[in-house]
């Protein structure tokens, strides 16, 4: 179809994006226009967020049948809805009639979605099941909200916009046996923060995929954490201590079947040669830490089936959307989602077990303020560099091998889908 | 004229238009680049806005020559006037030696015009008389400001950006007789209220050309009126209601001398075909009902050359911007103007017979509700419909046959005018 | 370098402009699209800001080694700073890594220059002395801070975008004899005003090469000046007074060597037949005034050299962005920065001599309201101006040749420098 209304083909054209990408040099930084242009803009949303698979929320926000919430991204609006099956639905929010949003509110509950306008009539699972005042030969069948491609693991809610999404069962298959322990579909939300960044999207991974910043930026992560140490850093006696850490944890948790993979310091992830979107791993917290809280301690009930807090961080992150550290006690979900060339609308949810009571069982001046304070302090980052790479003056520089293989890692996975 | 700052001839040639047009579906909605599409906004200002009749304002507003008041679409600014003889005037806002705006109130009285940046002076018809300071040679006559054409009726204002507009005269014809009743020219401006609305003006237009949305949108409205009932809705019973109405009213009006002409329902209009841009009608309220109002009794003195309140409500219409309903007690006017692709500056006045005191013979506070709530009522469909025509995911529907003919016909209308 | 983001060739080519030129008449006002276009826009950058010379700051603003202060121009973000050496220096304000800003406070005090990311070190000077973390083959020297032209005349900063850059000298022997007196590298800046005027920056200059405007728009400023007087309103008796006092001042500023020379009324500015884009002059305020104040007497300490307070007024201005007023006891410095075709940046300075204390030797209320005042009806003058030339009925218009001489030089000048 080509009735998109801001298709404009003529600025994603192939000779633009070879003009863009004139200048680039593997293992360096792009040049300004991918965080300035609106024609990269649009060939971003294009080829990759229309393209992969979007985190969208969790199966423990709709429960019951009926309960939705919306996600907007850039012009779209998508209604996720749990169906009169118990089938998780993605639908367009838009009327076909006469194109009107059909839920106006971010979440609700709604047996059938009816359109505020002429109250055209709708099944949760889109079906058109009445539109008063139409002429009686209407093929009611012709009518459908339009859907959106859904696919869930562990709790965790997915869309997709594209025809023929990308295959979602290798994260499913690497994601299930990781995060089932963690119970995320048995949790509860404690927390929604809702912030609009100005810087694109790219930077915030860019951003995501280095601890090289941590030092200075992140006084409370990385007394919690070990990623900040990469190979460069680590003296023998530190290399000895991440080791201990990692061997004991690792048998205890085959024992308790609750951990097939472990790494220590930073995943490398994305992967463009192999096209892998997803990764997952477990690994240990540093001595004395059992959730990442600014002391370290438990701040709520055990998730899941944890038998014990010593579970280290389940780690989970996809592209081009997603990524959430979770431990024994809670789990903190990001989501990403583009607002234009220098904006991105990012949500952060902070998940507890289900049968916890705030005030009782946990309290948000204790749960919240790590994450918090860590993801606000990247947002600052995020924007104070979204302004220096629009001046004339910048220029690309060059990536650390030793601690920044992961955002060049980034950088490729994204050239290799915008050329797609 | 070539030069106006924004022509972009590019973006409104008629190979843009094609390919809009290219899914146009007789009877269906526009696709979604007609609702914010900047080259289609364009369009619209050049080939309907600025070639147009433009409801401005009531000539009750400016009984004193010097009175004036400033009317902005877009990037225009237009002085409406009482001249020196009595006639009401429209000139462009904008000095003729450096183009400073003359007058940044939004009305007031003048009986010149003093340009507040170098005191170049205007007579309100637009003849430069002063200067001081310039060459003795300049040729005075040479920079009158630049005029607007401007016509009355019945106390209504229109104006026209159009070098050669098109004949007012007809509308004249057939309005002059329903509304001198009215006494629109003795009116009291009650109220004014200012929305900017977040809908492309068609919306707004295709809003008001059905009650096909009435039922549970205008709870109050409904109450009134007969306009919600279309041929599929009427029962034998109601349809014997309706004519009793009517049958009853207009002989009574004629007797009066007050009434040529009455219709039920919604008046078919525009009409593509006869290039009928203006309508005017006078209808049947509901038994019980002698004007607009929350419980159906009037709120202010007799207006015009009214005999007693039972003159049920007059109706006027005009493409592009402007309606009004009247009661016997009082009329309300609507006007539009554009402000972009994707906002609509509307204004709506309530008036009432010039010598009505508020506080004694009337009290906004029962004046206003019932067109208040119906307008903004109105605002928030359009506001969440112009948000559903963004997405990729909206598709043209089809209309209504018994319930939106005349949205249909507004379509009609408006791609005539855009191809012309 | 092709690289800037927003080059975008296509728009700035010259038969865009020649489009725009074509209804140019020699006299006459520029049509709209100088003062709306963002191609114009782009042109006016990239011919005239990025390579002209701009007034930045005062040399007083950064006394010691690592004081700074940023200035923002479009999106350019450049560091004014004194290095180890004492020299002033500006850098662009982008980190060579990966482009964040390096200083994101308007103005401190900074030994090193420290990128809040991941903490690249430069020295004041902009050579790259740290970058931990990265592969020890990196040539540190490949990567110091891009610098900016900077010159200094009289305590007064400018800075050039241009890789050539025009000759400061002239400016610099023209200014020195004139400014040294004034004192300008021992004062102190008693207050800072930060306007964004909603206009572009060819309004705010064509308002300020004329005193036509004067008369009814700056109560205050006439009081104290004769330059509203031009040619036609000069009455041999005004002529006389005008005479006497600089042919008084002469002599007595002669005698004390501080002044070498002297204009009454509206000095002729710019000169496009010989690229003067400078220009300074020392003239008498009229009798009974020995400053800029609202009653005509000083407000703080002597300034500088000046012996004693009968010293006129000091005046410089420099395209495109800076002019100065300075009497005996006090500076007001005024620089202009685009912040895109509709809005312009200004800043208004006022400086006392260095040893001056507030509340004890100047009082705010006294200092300020001159030239706030001033400043404050001329950028309202301009917003007006600015909404008028959107109009599509503004029409260029005459330029008055007794009072708007300037004006038209201003003109010539600008359209020279969009043709080099």
């Amino acid at each position: 179809m080509s009735r998109t209304h801001d298709a404009a083909p003529r600025q994603t054209s192939s000779p633009g994006l070879e003009s863009f990408l004139a200048d680039y040099r593997p293992g360096w930084t792009l040049s300004g226009r991918f965080f300035t242009d609106p024609a990269i803009y649009q060939l971003d949303l294009d080829r990759i967020w229309k393209q992969g698979w979007l985190f969208a929320g969790h199966i423990c926000e709709i429960p019951k049948a009926g309960d939705y919430f919306v996600l907007n991204m850039d012009k779209e609006s998508v209604i996720v809805i749990r169906d009169d099956e118990g089938r998780v639905r993605a639908l367009h929010n838009v009327c076909r009639h006469r194109g009107s949003l059909l839920c106006d509110q971010p979440e609700g509950h709604a047996p059938r979605l009816v359109c505020p306008y002429h109250q055209w009539t709708y099944r949760p699972n889109g079906d058109l099941i009445a539109c008063r005042g139409m002429q009686e030969d209407l093929d009611k069948s012709q009518f459908h909200l339009l859907p959106v491609a859904v696919e869930e693991v562990s709790g965790l809610i997915y869309l997709s916009f594209a025809e023929s999404p990308l295959p979602f069962a290798p994260a499913r298959d690497q994601w299930e046996p990781l995060a089932r322990p963690q119970g995320f579909e048995r949790a509860r939300v404690a927390k929604v923060a809702d912030y609009v960044v100005r810087a694109n999207w790219k930077l915030v991974w860019e951003n995501n995929r280095e601890c090289y910043h941590c030092n200075l930026n992140h006084p409370q992560y990385i007394k919690a954490n070990f990623d900040h140490y990469n190979a460069d850093d680590t003296t023998p006696q530190l290399r000895d201590r991440m080791t201990t850490a990692s061997v004991e944890l690792e048998s205890k948790w085959a024992a308790a079947g609750i951990a097939p993979r472990s790494e220590t310091g930073m995943t490398p992830f994305p992967d463009a040669d192999r096209n892998i979107w997803y990764s997952a791993n477990r690994t240990p917290l540093v001595e004395g830490y059992v959730s990442e809280t600014m002391d370290g301690r438990a701040v709520a009930p055990l998730m899941g089936d944890y038998p014990d807090p010593d579970v280290g961080t389940l780690r989970m992150r996809s592209l081009p959307n997603f990524w959430n550290h979770s431990s024994c006690d809670h789990g903190v979900s990001t989501r990403l989602l583009p607002l234009g060339p220098e904006q991105t609308a990012i949500r952060v949810w902070w998940l507890v077990a289900d049968h916890a009571v705030e005030g009782r069982d946990y309290d948000l001046s204790k749960l919240l303020p790590f994450w918090q304070l860590t993801s606000e302090q990247d947002w600052e980052i995020c924007e104070r560099q979204q302004r220096g790479v629009q001046s004339s003056a910048y220029r690309p520089g060059p990536y650390s091998t030793t601690k920044e293989y992961n955002v060049d890692a980034f950088v490729r996975w994204y050239l290799k889908k915008l050329k797609a």
